[in-house]
């Protein structure tokens, strides 16, 4: 690998470009990155300037020797790269304001991840995705490509499954279980061992060691839990958690309390609209931030924003595969034969030994009995859905609906289908040949 | 195997009684029953004698060479028997109308088979058929076990799994689509082939060939349905069928239209009260026609029960066991590898090939993508119900519940399993220890 | 499936011909052949004409009404078959004697089916076997290839990989050990079951029933073995099958007793000449049989050729698919995961059910654990000589040869691959391009 | 983990213990070991004297506060260990000596860890170390136990099998692999990354990266081999190596070799003796030095003796189980899935992430074709004879030695067998009894 290391950021003008910057400068001794280029689309234009001046401030400020381009000719700025991060968003947040919104109409859960919002989103965004990897592998076919554009274990099967991209799925949420623990425990991050089993925003932690020592038992018992910003805060049946043996996931509650979060999605959307309209105001809020020129370092504002520590994933998985560095990550990859009940093919979320060959998936020690289940489950949809993405296929999307385990209708599967597709029509080409 | 042949009917004194004595009678030539031994309970006295009675006449009539005891003495009746059938209830129909009313008050379908009515008819039956088995391994081991005690698949699998009986699980809906099929291409059944994969009651059909020819297409384009006495007849969607490439079992409609059936259910509880409380109403005429002095076969009236052909399925299992016949039939048997994703010993619903050492099963050559996902889902709660059956923890019962696919919130599992478990109080010892 | 049969002999001047020709007439009720086409190569010529007209002989005695034609075209005789069979020896029986002859002198087992004799046969016959696929893929794709020729397990696979043909692959020595067991048991052999585990040629019995009753201890006890004419008969050590715990195949003694039989073979050779010799001689005398215009049927003789009840294991075959017959047969087809450590696409002799859409295998009940590290040596190396024949690939035939059981040194085995390539030149035309 | 760690070394007399002695003091800091315990059994008391005095005598030296005790009592070495490591050899060089010449007799390679030398060995061994493990599961069951006594991956497959003691199996030839090529490469064995498929003595190398470049096909194409001392050095054939695609384990000439090594053995026999007899020859002159009062280190003849990077391998094992290092070493541990066509709970030599849990055994990249049928002979054999030493059943020994791929006849085995039994008899309790 060369030493003077080049990184594209897709979706570069996207609120989070502070945070993947501020990690090359904290980096940059062991991951020196030379040259930084950020893409975006058209329509983005006014927020990439906005965002990549500030990130040109902040490499300025560093003092460190890396060059910083803004540009909307992605073929161009992938020759020669060495990684590149996907951060985009198709669509935009008024898609995500139907995700949210249209499955509630139905009384089904509505998510931009998770269910028929997250079916959607990763319509959309599967075909983009996988035209970024025709572009990669002609014009830098070495580049590992890093994707946290959600929904990150759906989008990474496609990928693996449809080009020859070396790819890998990332998601913030196991790095953020680590800092829960650290802070519980008090005791550093590099002292803690979690096993992860499961699908990306789909996983059970099984084994918790401090030091060494077990601790599950004693963290189930005391009826801790962990949390994110973007999911609402039911507190878990204690029975049902000291019965499960394992610390489910926070988006599990979307599967294990269907019917009370239902309940408080429409409450607050009553009260203060989607998530999605949430966002949006924090976002404008940002941008608004970032515009001030005396600004040159990431705001402490952006931690709100619901994506903490996604960029420090990507970079530590850049960092070891630069470096041979061996460490274990959870990271979404292929599965083969990790999860002996599903396909080799299929992604899982996993740790991984992370070397300069890319992941290498870890056998888990234990999954719990009851896990199973919705593990497949939620992965027949999801091998249905990425069918679907490719093909726009609109009896294998029915199929992926119908069989997902938050929808309880074939009949209001359909309609609700139907209403989707049409609203993101512009966005789904293949759906409306 | 002997050639005087030993049958003992455990619930002999169930109304279905006639129907396998009939069986027997006109099997005889292949399967030369000399003794029958129909046992019941003490509450069950009264409708063994009734239909024990019934079934002297049918076979003094027939004038074939066999005898025919009723008792109440379990372990008497087994010393030397071939074959054991089983077809009784735990609870009796009191206990069924509290599966399928108290699910419904917590917004769930209420189902003797499906769901939480089901998993406490298993918590209900599974501990008295293994004390059964205790009897068979130690009074007559080489004897089969033939078992139609729903839930079947359940019941079979904690059987295979707790006992050493040789034993295998039997369904009346197999049978009922080939009669369904040789009905519809007025096709004799012996030339038709139709490949099951599932789980009892929760099977797909993925092959019918008729004369050799393949017409599970023709049958899919052409939203044929077929139908049992005892589920609610919703339409299935024609684009959902056509796109899941697969004939779905009735039993699916609680999964794939759980809105649908939840809704009737509720109407129908109101207008006419609970399945449960119609088959009463049966019952009681068919017990009144039993007692007809002069009635000397099965009357008519006893196919309305729903339980049509379930004997035939007995017979034809026992009559292919006794002669070495290697015909296909649909049974419930250990899994041994056939679907890959589930545990070898799991019990699933396949072709098997009935030799004189028991049923050996088919490889399938298809399992839709579709269907893995509901397979798995289902069979992990089946797998900790059982558990939980066996050993009576609250905690396994609260995952099985929680972890069911209509089942919506694990608050509402809670609540609704300690409800259930409080009613079927003196039917479930080991929960009250 | 039509109702005016069409058959298509390829190697139609082989000596076995009467043999396959008395099947069909004798067969006729259940499997109504009306076309038979006997077809050659150019220099079998001679040898089709004298055969072929003893088969018209017969035919016309037996009074049915088929037709039967005599042919070199073999594109001409394929259109609208409903059943191929080959019989055909590529390189004729002077090749024989090199396979049977080098390896002698570099001090292993020459043999035409085992060791490197086998793998020179298959490198000859595999080519010619895939060009009459190509064929049948185009002027008959409907039409099932039941193949004779060995090494038939290897044949089978590099079809089964190689190309759409529906095939099957067929040896006698299974029936052969029904009519051991029938004799021995004075027992007809419907009555008899018996279960086969492993490859062609490399097979264990692993279950014994005869009317239902286990015999696999007794016959272990008693010293019995089964034998063909073409294997020397050394007696088996008896403590090393009572532990074994299965009856070997008689080529099992290529592996088990392979010093006693390299010395036989030498003894042998310089007695009475190579097998292929005895054959040629057997041969000679029986198409001097065949050339009496008063012969009608079947001589004698040709029992003693040792390929009794190759055309008996065909015709069942072809009547059981026609007939969608179900019954069980013990074939050479696809593993699809029946020996779990052998790859899904291997082709493995073991017994299924043979319906009209071909055999399903079934399940085997237990593999010997002595059995499975042999099972897989000679696989790997099936596999390797297989992609050796398809390729011509040098490495890998050497590979093939190295790893094959018999073999023990490297050196060794690339001086006589080089000498029997050379040897076999015209008939390699991949290996010398 | 305590900070003051104990550390029992079993068959302390050993002449590789000052090898041991020097790990523990250079690797004191990140491995803080206080106690060794030294234990022998009567026989070895005076060589136990000899090197324990010079152990003392080395950490005198070192200035460390380590103190060492030598005892013949196990049992009350072993209270309170936390690591425990085997190097004993049962029945001595004697017995070695018979493994070593009694196949030659047959015509069979002689060697202590292949072919029928190693089962001996094995046969001998595993009854004494499944004594002391029932020993550490009473006295100090969270000790972990590492073992390097040969035939170390059948002996660690018994363990694994047979008790619950925590178990590595370790050898030096995955350490020597790296030596060799941090030589040839002139790089720290730290970037060098070597990919193991296999057994232990069984195993190929399928990846070699330095510096995370692949330079496995260079090394293939430049005949490169690597060696150790006790295995005759024959050329490896070059078309042989290239086809292979893999670096083979100098072990694997006793099958790939198996002529040219048995032909070799015989000469050096009659040259100088067995191998064992060379080595009893270098232990006397080994303890004549280590008598040497002024001796204080270990002395540089002791790297002639063949064990060379066995302690080092031993204490980077427990460095890493005690800092929960994570790094990536080669060990024998339970298959568990990694190689899918073996049993879980066979032992396998694998690349393994260690933790303070233990090893985690990584998924394999890629098995070679051509090797997976001599692994699966090879297991079959190992599989039958762990089972014959724990039970001492004469018919398992037989399956397995007739299984071994260097055995050429049944009838060979058996005599072989019986003759090495009765010689062998004072250390094989279980077949005599």
């Amino acid at each position: 690998m060369r030493k003077n290391l080049k990184v594209v950021v897709i979706g570069g003008g996207s609120s989070y470009t502070p945070e993947i910057i501020e990690g090359f400068i904290l980096n940059f001794d062991s991951f020196p990155v030379r040259e930084i280029v950020l893409v975006d689309i058209p329509e983005g234009q006014e927020k990439l300037n906005i965002v990549g001046n500030l990130a040109k401030r902040m490499i300025e400020k560093s003092g460190l020797p890396i060059t910083i381009e803004l540009t909307l000719n992605r073929r161009e700025a992938l020759v020669g790269a060495d990684f590149v991060t996907t951060q985009m968003r198709v669509g935009l947040l008024k898609a995500r304001i139907w995700d949210e919104t249209i499955p509630l109409k139905y009384g089904i859960i509505g998510q931009e991840t998770t269910g028929p919002g997250g079916m959607m989103k990763a319509f959309r965004t599967i075909p983009v995705l996988l035209d970024i990897c025709r572009d990669i592998e002609e014009l830098c076919p070495d580049a590992w490509l890093l994707n946290f554009t959600n929904p990150a274990g759906m989008v990474t099967e496609a990928i693996l499954k449809h080009s020859n991209v070396k790819s890998i799925g990332l998601c913030n949420s196991p790095i953020a279980a680590y800092k829960w623990l650290s802070e519980l425990y008090q005791t550093p991050a590099r002292d803690i061992y979690c096993e992860f089993v499961g699908l990306n925003h789909l996983h059970w932690i099984t084994q918790v060691r401090i030091n060494g020592e077990e601790k599950l038992e004693e963290l189930l018992a005391n009826r801790e839990g962990y949390s994110a910003k973007n999911v609402p805060q039911f507190d878990w049946n204690a029975n049902f958690i000291a019965s499960l043996g394992a610390i489910p996931s926070y988006y599990l509650k979307y599967f294990y309390l269907t019917k009370e979060l239902l309940e408080e999605q429409q409450l607050s959307l009553d009260k203060e609209g989607t998530r999605a309209e949430v966002v949006k105001r924090l976002e404008d809020e940002l941008f608004e931030l970032y515009k001030d020129l005396n600004l040159t370092e990431k705001p402490k504002q952006l931690e709100k924003r619901g994506g903490a520590y996604y960029s420090e994933a990507a970079v530590n998985a850049m960092k070891s595969i630069y470096n041979d560095t061996r460490d274990i990550q959870t990271l979404n990859v292929r599965n083969q034969g990790v999860l002996d009940f599903l396909p080799a093919d299929a992604s899982i979320e996993v740790n991984c030994v992370v070397t300069n060959q890319g992941p290498i998936p870890l056998p888990v020690s234990n999954v719990p009995t009851a896990a199973k289940g919705l593990i497949h489950a939620v992965k027949t949809y999801e091998q249905l859905a990425i069918e679907a993405a490719v093909t726009g296929d609109h009896g294998i999307a029915l199929q992926a609906l119908a069989n997902h385990p938050l929808v309880h209708s074939v009949n209001v599967a359909e309609a609700m289908l139907d209403e989707m597709l049409l609203k993101n029509k512009d966005y789904l080409p293949l759906f409306f040949k």
